[in-house]
């Protein structure tokens, strides 16, 4: 399958291509490196360096003899994509070209409206192309479980049957999310289903949960083929932080009470989820959701398990409540379905003891580099 | 109270603003004149004439006695929207400012990308100027009952309370619009209830209908205070276009079957909705919402009155019913709810002969500015 990774630089994105292409699908990505922009203007760079796309496909190349093909611009811009997409003419798509980090999304007016606006018009160039270029191509969209928020009542997979006043239909499932970036996911949604109503779009929207991990079975032994790693409050997710603070020795940062609930999984199952998704297509005219997540953890039990692991290896480690930055609930009922991605097959990774002992050690191979007044920047939702 | 109407040469900005100046609140006007520049670009004018901002403030201070401040430039420029808001320091907001034709939007790709950003960063930038220049402001935005579609439940007032395996609560009424213009109502909701939640804005959001009508209290006997007046299939309402098409003597233009069923509003009662919204305005970290009509009729019921209407006047007015070009249920179960903004007092017009006789010899008299051409211009949904 000719599949085009949009935002194929990213945390998820460069692992993705790498791991299509190591399935022989025919891959291409497309980045304009936003994400690296705006950790180098925040101060916030990842743990060790990543060399760019180039360097990044010289070295997949050279290590598995498979190629992808790199197109280097902004998707924002019309002459860009289309460029992209008859060039390279994809019987799928993968979009992950969204500003990604929810603190980011709320530091400031300008760093919102570049949310709201990079995430909205690149959903909307990606919808035109496929319509214009390939309108039966599969569009595989990163959605996020943060769209649902955290309801009072269970979740489901994307659609809710709603009874009322003795009269019943099926609508897209209540939303209502946390943070300025993850109601721009809820717009994704939005316009995807809108499209998929009129023009017969096919598309697999992902609501996927907060991703932990390093390594996945195409990184290998070399270190220019990992991902990003962040560890700073605005683009490092919540365990990557407790990994790091572990190492570094200082408190694992829980926020207000620490019974916010959610859905993690290993990098390693966006991996085999998103392919998935990919090798058995929606239907033309079909949004299909899936929630993908592996497990179900409050704050308190990740910085338990990070806490454990850690003395386990010889660290000190402590955890700090810190007053609540954010508007969340920090106490809720949290009962998320997910089977539909379990039904296509998935074998899931969970968070042993092992996964924490082998990203503990790898962070403290690069511990010199850590910088400390990265990971918490009060960046404050009010 | 000081009131910033943002859109304020629009079809119903215009009127709104002598309408709140009348009452002897003191009123700004900030629009692009975006809609001008569409309609000119897409060759369909309005039926006459109609003067810019100043000239219009000048002939109504010279009737009135009242005057209105105008600002000329584009609310997505924050210098521009920070001036308005430091200049006017407004207690209450009117936001019309967006791409207001659902046909519009779904013209073109070009035309799709404009209105998707103009309405989302405008939105954006109005809740941002609030919070940082008036956060105890009321915003009083217009929705539009499209944001709903046609479910087959029964239609609330914004919110629904959800029972679902056994537990229960109240979400935003799900949502599902037939345009892209609608769906990006639908982001405007998305961004305020989320902005509502995390920074305790008082937002009153009008789900309003179709609107039809030309003559307010206060338009008077000068040509000139008039709103547009649009009759073609891009930015005129069908009822306007529809008393159009019977003077010049074409058939009235039905998409389909004609039982697409909306509620509709006189231009009037638009304006008695808004201010009433504003004198009893929405709490503080309330989203607070209104349907906003006074009838439901189908397609085929309005061309009926229209046809009575224009034969009781000797004119000769068919029906012709049109391959639909637009996705949408032709025949479908609607029943909306809108007793909050009665409640608040209104006393509506209802869509009466004498009405439609007005308006039928107000156009019978500009009969001859009349271009046929403009009324359909086949754009298609697919």
């Amino acid at each position: 399958m000719r599949i085009l990774v949009l935002g194929g630089d990213g945390y998820l994105g460069w692992p993705t291509a790498m791991h299509l292409s190591a399935r022989g699908h025919t891959v291409a990505v497309a980045d304009n490196y936003l994400r690296r922009r705006l950790c180098r203007e925040e101060d916030v760079d990842a743990l060790y360096a990543v060399p760019d796309l180039n360097e990044r496909i010289a070295t997949w190349q050279a290590t598995s003899g498979y190629t992808i093909r790199p197109f280097i611009g902004d998707l924002k811009d019309w002459d860009f994509i289309s460029e992209v997409f008859t060039e390279f003419t994809p019987d799928a798509i993968v979009h992950y070209a969204e500003q990604p980090a929810a603190p980011y999304s709320m530091l400031n007016r300008k760093a919102a409206t570049l949310t709201l606006e990079n995430n909205l018009m690149v959903i909307a160039n990606t919808i035109f192309a496929v319509r214009e270029f390939c309108p039966a191509a599969h569009i595989v969209k990163l959605g996020t479980m943060g769209e649902y928020g955290t309801p009072d009542i269970d979740i489901e997979e994307g659609w809710l049957d709603i009874e009322h006043n003795g009269r019943r239909q099926k609508f897209l499932f209540p939303r209502q999310a946390g943070s300025l970036y993850h109601t721009t996911k809820i717009m994704d949604t939005d316009l995807l289903w809108f499209y998929v109503r009129v023009w017969d779009l096919r598309v697999t929207d992902l609501m996927q949960g907060p991703v932990y991990g390093i390594f996945t079975d195409e990184t290998g032994s070399d270190e220019k083929l990992l991902p990003f790693f962040n560890y700073d409050e605005l683009f490092g997710t919540v365990l990557n932080r407790f990994v790091v603070q572990a190492v570094a020795g200082i408190p694992l940062t829980v926020y207000g009470k620490g019974g916010q609930t959610r859905g993690y999984l290993n990098i390693k199952d966006t991996l085999n989820y998103v392919r998935l998704a990919l090798e058995n297509p929606a239907q033309q005219g079909e949004l299909r959701i899936f929630n993908q997540f592996t497990e179900t953890f409050t704050v308190n039990e990740l910085a338990a398990k990070v806490q454990n692991a850690g003395t386990a290896l010889g660290l000190e480690v402590r955890v700090q409540h810190l007053e609540n930055p954010r508007v969340e609930a920090e106490e809720h009922y949290y009962n998320p379905q997910h089977t539909g991605l379990l039904d296509l097959g998935l074998q899931p990774n969970f968070l042993t003891a092992d996964v924490l002992r082998s990203m503990l050690g790898f962070v403290t191979e690069h511990r010199e580099k850590i910088v400390t007044d990265r990971i918490f920047r009060k960046t404050t939702w009010k």
